[in-house]
């Protein structure tokens, strides 16, 4: 059964949105789905980068994007009561657990808690709630959580999903092919039957193209000159 | 007819695969799609945000994705000589194009020269041979795209996008709501059936929801610690 590592964070509607079809999706593709909490935040730093809640149209707009999909694919949508939110103490209940098929249902059913339900996930009961939900031990999860142990290895998943490349949440990783976005899976799918291996010589070529421009040298502050 | 407003830049490939689609587009939805050629340089400057391509990670995985959709959507794919390039000579040449039938045929053509066909769009003698396939005066209008007015114009209906809340090219906008994305079609054709009215008021409300946190205080130096 082929292995596939599915990165997210909680603080993304987006990863609400994959979760909600992973289970169904490793199902009929016959794969496991790695299920790797890392720190989006950490991402976003690793790549200098800007999150979409951090450019105020962006963030308007994933809004709107996120309702959409929420019609488009039937399914309840309320958010958290403040986001962005301190995704730190989630996270690490959801490293902390051993065993991976309890993370990926207890994932999925916090994912849904927070995105369909508007739980607020930065509370301990409402971990300790979702946890006995699941007949987990969450007081033993959660003292794990606070361990040195268990905040090394989110910070070493965060690590390793940059290793690979992976900037956004949430990302799909098999074969060293990363599909970042739950409207990829669509691309992943079609992976998966064999039908979306792109010319990697070409990709090679494309890669190393030069570059005939930098910003800079197109400043819009210069549109009117020249 | 409805009027919908198609924001592009040719320096992006998914400006290309949403060209490639739009006729027919328009066309199954019986809408008018006003193409309004923006620098897109000129929007990740109002936002102060990166464009894909100064993202080493983003930009790989933005061409491997493109090779994908191109796969997926059974087009050619070869990209240009170099790029990033400077967009500027042929969005000018384009925004000189009075007639928006002739500018919407010209744009097509060129995007499809460049993204499919390899060609370079900052040589001039590319544009005037495109032109003429399509038995415009291309003499004519390169003198007009170096004209005050035209350089205005190119400028002014970037701010106009800014002004809509558009961030990224390609963007459909259609009762001041915005569609980013060859890839949110999907959306816009959901929204002109009438499937895809998201509850406005359900928005505002969570626009207006307070933030949790900001990004300094969870980064990911401080993952090791509390």
């Amino acid at each position: 059964m082929k292995n596939i590592l599915f990165y997210f964070d909680i603080i993304s509607p987006y990863a609400w949105l994959a979760a909600m079809k992973a289970p169904d999706f490793a199902k009929q593709y016959k794969i496991n789905l790695e299920w790797k909490p890392v720190l989006f935040a950490g991402l976003l730093k690793a790549y200098q980068n800007l999150g979409p809640a951090e450019i105020p149209a962006k963030r308007e707009y994933t809004i709107k994007d996120t309702m959409r999909w929420a019609l488009y694919e039937g399914l309840k949508y309320q958010g958290p009561p403040k986001h962005p939110f301190n995704p730190l103490k989630a996270l690490r209940f959801l490293t902390a657990i051993e065993d991976p098929q309890s993370l990926a249902q207890l994932s999925h059913r916090l994912l849904h808690a927070i995105w369909a339900e508007g739980l607020d996930p930065t509370q301990e009961n409402n971990l300790l709630r979702l946890a006995q939900e699941k007949n987990l031990d969450g007081k033993k999860i959660l003292a794990q959580a606070q361990s040195q142990e268990i905040k090394e290895r989110l910070s070493q998943n965060t690590q390793e999903a940059v290793r690979q490349k992976v900037f956004g949440v949430p990302s799909f990783v098999v074969d060293h092919e990363v599909f970042w976005g739950h409207d990829r899976m669509l691309h992943l799918a079609a992976y998966l039957k064999g039908k979306l291996n792109i010319d990697q010589e070409k990709f090679k070529t494309i890669l190393i193209r030069p570059r005939g421009i930098d910003r800079k040298e197109i400043n819009p502050q210069n549109l009117l000159k020249n």
